[in-house]
């Protein structure tokens, strides 16, 4: 890997990756330079170092005597929160990698079913580059679903194993209160709850469970009894407030950038008040306790992922820029949507300005977030 | 409707509906007046007229007694070629309607099933535009498919019902002898096999069993036992030469477009010596024999479809800009692979010119194409 490559997927690591927050907002796609595609190596270090759990969990939990898993039918696999590749055709490849050596080395009956596997993702995501991008010498029959992963996507009992990598952060929507003026948890002036009154971060939790709960109950009617399913969740450790690492601090330079264009007339202050970023991260704790509370799979296994490609000696313009890209082709429709095209370029190019004068993000005792892998089995209808 | 909608429509049946050749060619996509969307109100009518003989065949063939066919399972349904909407979606809510029907009234257990639906057309379809047109009303789990229907799309044992309309006439390659300087069946001057010599269309019928035969016994694996497929194909009667029908007269006209084009040096001879329309035509009676030799389905129903829309007194005007709009939205692709994006747009206003000088394919008496409805079962995995 040459060394620019390692430096600015190092950086995407700090602004981290993001999908869909509802069905108007996706990925940039495409191959441009600043299309997910070419900026989503992050995410891939993600799968990677996923791949090893997936293995080992898949070989100790997939109970191929089990009837719904007969060789003799198809085995179903989604990624749901897809975007438009490559990342999810390593994730799918892994995962069939894993289910076939289960099934070859049974020796009562040594026989490999087919796949078909659904690549989904919101309606607006650009399926056209996804469906090129499909690998010739793939294993499996491809389809995809368009929707939001919040509701149903499937039928009942459709799926053997599902997947979902570094999307989940993604609410449904905007917490309504923190863009009405006269609520308790107005978030003026700021543009997520990293450093925000108590009753904004309240107010994302609250959206946060709903949409996990909603996530995960659709999941468990699309599922087969004990179907697996694989979740990678960017969290914050219990007890580190937002503010204090390097995504908070990241928002927070993002959002003075906002403040300046409001100040020299370019976008109104409402404009900045009324737009929030719809990402929400919990902690590992929150999290189990989410789940516990939806009660539709058993948690087999949480564990921390290590922090993809981290370098000693960050080059700083490098690293900014692979940020900045990297951010831009994830919340650049969102901006695009809220304030306009005209603003965008002279947005993100004040965003590199500004980082690069204010470095400390990149700074590793910033770096809090960690990412989570866990492994789940279905085990009611609720 | 309106009277221009009617007669415009009426034309487009004279110079046909069709899909993807190879994987590089598809109906232009989004909604601009160039596009499939605006143009395919001809299909659109033939959905209507099989509309009938699916709802009836459906009641008398779909046997829900059968466990493939078991209602607490998912019912799986398939639209081959189907563009970007909205006619696919007529088409599907007709046979959900159907279906539906037979099991709410069947007395012993009238549970209904879900439905997941798929559409397949080529990886370059514009599947965006297909997703945004899903209708919200729907009562099923869409999900698209990319690729060949002369190829496996799926994994055995997966479809209850397949569908195809308006889309088995475009071969998967141009026969690579009507092409060939060397050849006997080269094609010189001329771009389809009406009015060639006999060599010609010996190798686009030899190209079409090929290609029939792989559609159906790819369909046969897809299918469940005693799984249904309708087909809507246009057909020549026996024994009429497609030079004598309004479709063979078409795409005479436009073939002597592209050599005018050629005699001022805007294309060479050789772009248009080997540029062939990928669309064969079967009579009933070379299809029933195709279907028969291929063994997977038997025959249960062919009809005669109703010529959509004739109209007593066509306003030529209209009917000719009708039929030039609709070739576009349809060969607009192949055209512009060929020769070039820069000739489009004069080829397409010279065939509009020579087609108003020249108006005999909208005659009655040459309309001797005609679409034919097909309704047959799966019997076995050949």
């Amino acid at each position: 890997m040459s060394e620019s490559t390692a430096v600015s997927s190092h950086t995407e690591m700090d602004v981290e990756k993001f999908k869909e927050p509802s069905s108007t907002y996706h990925m940039l796609g495409g191959d441009d330079p600043h299309s997910y595609a070419q900026n989503s190596e992050y995410q891939k270090q993600l799968v990677v170092s996923a791949e090893e759990w997936i293995c080992k969990l898949i070989d100790k939990h997939l109970d191929i005597e089990k009837p719904a898993f007969d060789p003799y039918m198809t085995f179903r696999i989604a990624d749901f929160g897809c975007s438009i590749g490559p990342n999810t055709f390593f994730a799918i490849e892994n995962i069939i990698k894993a289910v076939e050596n289960k099934y070859k080395y049974n020796i009562k009956n040594p026989r490999i079913p087919e796949y078909h596997v659904f690549f989904n993702d919101h309606v607006d995501n650009d399926f056209n580059t996804l469906f090129r991008n499909i690998p010739t010498t793939r294993k499996y029959f491809p389809a995809g679903v368009p929707g939001s992963f919040h509701g149903r996507l499937f039928p009942n009992t459709t799926l053997h194993f599902a997947h979902c990598s570094t999307a989940l952060h993604w609410l449904s929507r905007i917490p309504k209160e923190v863009i009405e003026v006269n609520s308790i948890a107005f978030n003026k002036g700021r543009i997520h709850y990293g450093g925000a009154a108590k009753e904004v971060k309240d107010a994302y939790s609250t959206q946060y469970r709903k949409d996990i709960d909603s996530f995960l109950s659709a999941r468990a009617q699309e599922l087969v009894l004990e179907g697996l399913m694989v979740l990678v969740i960017l969290c914050f450790p219990d007890g580190v407030p937002p503010s204090e690492s390097s995504i908070g601090i990241g928002f927070d330079i993002f959002g003075s950038c906002l403040e300046d264009m409001a100040r020299t007339g370019k976008i109104t202050e409402e404009q900045v008040d009324s737009f929030n970023l719809p990402f929400y991260y919990p902690s590992p704790s929150e999290l189990k306790a989410l789940i516990e509370e939806n009660g539709c799979f058993t948690l087999e296994r949480i564990e921390r992922l290590i922090s993809p490609m981290k370098i000693e000696k960050p080059n700083l313009k490098i690293v900014t820029k692979g940020c900045v890209s990297h951010l831009r082709a994830v919340i650049g429709g969102l901006v695009k949507e809220h304030f306009g095209n005209e603003i965008v370029e002279e947005l993100f190019q004040l965003h590199m300005k500004k980082l690069g004068e204010n470095p400390m993000m990149f700074d590793e005792k910033y770096r809090k977030e960690t990412n989570y892998f866990l492994f789940l089995k279905q085990k009611s209808h609720l």
